[in-house]
């Protein structure tokens, strides 16, 4: 009778604290509406009401995730006897809550104050083309990033902490371990490929591409590869994204009239993400097991299906057809061609989002070490530029000229974001060893994406990797998916293989 | 020195109050931008999600008004010694705080839960033609809402409580002076109307009118009655509404491809209701100072720009060319035929949202009077619907044959809102009044209509209505903006002088 009794309070005090948890959610999703509203459909005077109410949003989501309260449910409930998704929800929330509280409000509230000040410096340096305006703000804010991973953990490498906020279960020596792997063998894959004499159909493409023609071929993609309309929807924005819930998952595109794969390649990317919040359970809605993992996790979702998917000959093979019908003046293009124009590798990009497959983690791999070495006091932020550009130079075999084009390109600095380059790398890595699985555990897969019945593929990934949701740690996740352990194998592997074909090395 | 202290504690206490203020706001306008998005751009499977983003936020919303915080705050500032501005605002937050905390929760949410069970019994109804599907809730929310009108003031007619929820300072007997006023002397001009023999082009819009062209149509005419688009934005809506702040304040219309004038009338409406929310001054952006006066105030707007612009026969002298730029089917039609049509008196309408401007006024009669022996306990729910029709006979010479076009038509009621219809009837007497003394203080103003010059109406409505934000009590506003109190000696004028010269009465 005792031992039922204190079940009945923990099963009540669970409830409390779940019907807790799910209001934080939902102040949450609810800002996330307010922000996609902000860059798809808010007029430009709507910015100062806007950023009020999203502050007053952040702060209630920051206090009801570290009130007393909360403090004394997650208390009660470490101890108590939980199964195994109670027990997740717990582990997540305690995360989220000691990463919320150990970091002082004032702390909170100054870099906060200081990236809203970062963001038209950093404009105003990209506009100018000189980082000197960029770089006292940019010290600010890696001091006030050092002081903050000291609140969470004065023990460990302050670098690792900020990684942790946005790859909390990969740590950081696997992140290190791959970013090298890939530098010591993409290096001599991309000078390979820099020699070779092969004659591909990089001009497939070549060309204007009415960009309402182009929007309606947007749409097509995303109906061949089974977006669900009545949870989702298609506009444009300046930088693409996508957002939501499992109910409603919307992505984002952009248009350029000479270059149509460039809004095809952005619009399939979107829809992996969206893809895996559509996946995600509707009856966990609001709760960590109704919420997806970190952003490795949902990069390999992106990547999977704009790489691994929509950069293939057999997606080709099925989708040319349908963009001839929208784009007559591709009539004489062969789907080997489409292919090839797909996947040339760009031997003197200089910008990230240019990029593609191969070099794209030799763009990553440069940020990771720079980035790593400002925190951890190793590089001086006025030594950033000289640092890009050699590194640049050693990996890519082109130097940036300007700091524009070089170390000021992004925009994640100035939003006191380091840490977060190295999970594109990741999410890419993973989208190989996931594919991989499922290739290997789907009947003919690639006869599948050539006929463009792509709902067996849609529910491996359902079944193995959005419907669990935060149920399992990453890494967990990736061996219940996989089973093996994260490894960068498959992917290095995959584009041996294909760069090795393309280009006859 | 003692009396600085104390000053300084009150401004202190004050500061901190106006940022609670603020940030209860920012939380409603949050859900106002959900609330737009579900209508205009939300994918139909986001309903789940978004009825918990809503709620969560109604919650908070509700939590931070009446917590004992809040309390603290209003008892110590209202015997301080505040400038008008400050008590204005305490006054504003006394009011809803009052009415917040009178009411318990269990009523609050039980009175939600049958709002939500009401909405598909109603819409079932209608479909379904049968009153009786929806009569025995309507009971429910009859009696919940008496009970809810008796905690906040068990001494007052608790009709009077809840007609307050809307419009809390023009008093109900004001109200109902008005309607009565309005029912003795629109039901004989509205049967010599019918009795009249004159001949109108009723016909002048009669066609098919491509739905696209309309669009833009609607957009000329924002443009002419100059809608700062920086701060807003035009959408389709099954229900046409306008919502926003004085930073982003959006419009939605639609289209019937028979009908254009309904678009651009319901346009003009909305565009209405934006410019007094454009109006409001940015720096009392998120406190009473900012924010509307209420329901009859807002329905003012709207109405005076449908209704004394929209409807004149200056106002088509003026755009006229330009719809016939966007339709030249219209070639041979005249201002005076626009204006004629415009203004036709539909004399066997039954239904509210398509009434013209005389009858409209019959249909709120109807249901103010229903509504309030509801309440009152002097009519049962089952006897709505023989009540209903007779009053459209007596009132309107009509009788409904179907319950769906008689006391089903409005959702109103489904939602639990008693005492709203009201407020329409007010929204155009104060029109015509603030009209008159617009009028009489602007130099020439129809020729000002007639060429598109409508900056000095802006303007002069800016400045006597709009940018006091809630600073007057309503009956104080119209006294600064008029110079008198409301009365509806404008309107009877209106409208007398004007069907009596179309109808040749």
């Amino acid at each position: 009778m005792a031992t039922e009794a204190a079940a009945d309070d923990v099963s009540e005090t669970y409830e409390q604290f779940l019907a807790k948890v799910k209001r934080i959610n939902n102040v949450g999703n609810a800002s996330s509406v307010l922000q996609w509203d902000q860059e798809v459909m808010m007029p430009e005077g709507g910015t100062p009401a806007r950023s009020q109410q999203l502050s007053a949003l952040s702060a209630l989501h920051h206090e009801l995730l570290t009130d007393d309260e909360m403090g004394a449910y997650l208390d009660e409930l470490e101890d108590a006897d939980l199964d195994d998704e109670q027990a997740a929800v717990v582990r997540e929330v305690r995360r989220e809550y000691e990463r919320a509280t150990r970091v002082p409000t004032e702390l909170v509230e100054e870099i906060s104050e200081t990236t809203s000040e970062a963001l038209p410096k950093w404009e105003q340096a990209k506009e100018e083309d000189d980082f000197s305006v960029f770089a006292p703000i940019l010290e600010d804010l890696v001091e006030l990033k050092r002081e903050y991973a000291e609140h969470i953990d004065p023990d460990a490498d302050p670098y690792a902490v900020l990684f942790a906020d946005y790859e909390p279960y990969l740590d950081l020596e696997t992140a290190e371990e791959t970013l090298t792997r890939l530098r010591e063998e993409l290096v001599p894959l991309i000078d390979e490929i820099r020699e070779s004499d092969a004659d591909l159909a990089f001009d497939a493409f070549d060309g204007e591409f009415d960009v309402d023609t182009q929007e309606e071929l947007t749409r097509d993609v995303l109906d061949t590869l089974g977006y669900d309309w009545d949870r989702g929807r298609l506009d444009t924005a300046p930088h693409p994204f996508s957002t939501g819930t499992q109910f409603d998952a919307r992505v984002t595109t952009r248009f350029d009239a000479e270059d149509p794969l460039g809004a095809l390649t952005s619009t399939v990317h979107e829809f992996g993400h969206a893809t895996y919040t559509l996946g995600l359970p509707d009856e966990h809605y609001g709760t960590p097991l109704g919420e997806s993992r970190d952003l490795s996790v949902h990069e390999s979702q992106s990547r999977l299906w704009e790489n691994h998917v929509g950069r293939s000959e057999a997606f080709w093979e099925r989708f040319l057809p349908t963009m001839k019908e929208r784009f007559p003046q591709l009539d004489d293009v062969t789907p080997a061609e489409a292919f090839e124009a797909a996947n040339e590798v760009y031997e003197d990009n200089l910008i990230r989002v240019e990029a593609d497959e191969l070099t794209y983690h030799m763009h990553i791999v440069v940020r990771f070490e720079i980035e790593r070495e400002l925190i951890e006091g190793d590089l001086a932020v006025e030594d950033v530029p000289e640092a890009w550009n050699d590194k640049y130079e050693e990996y890519l075999g082109v130097r940036p000229e300007t700091d524009a084009e070089g170390c000021l390109q992004d925009i994640h600095w100035s939003h006191g974001s380091f840490g977060y380059f190295p999970t594109y790398s990741l999410g890419s890595v993973l989208a190989a060893q996931l594919y991989a699985t499922a290739d290997a555990e789907i009947d003919d897969l690639e006869t599948k994406v050539r006929e463009g019945e792509y709902e067996p593929l849609h529910d491996w990934l359902t079944e193995n990797v959005h419907r669990h949701g935060c149920r399992y740690t990453t890494p967990d996740l990736i061996e219940e998916a996989t089973g093996e352990a994260f490894t960068a194998d498959y992917f290095l592997d995959y584009v041996t293989e294909k760069y090795g074909d393309l280009y006859d090395l």
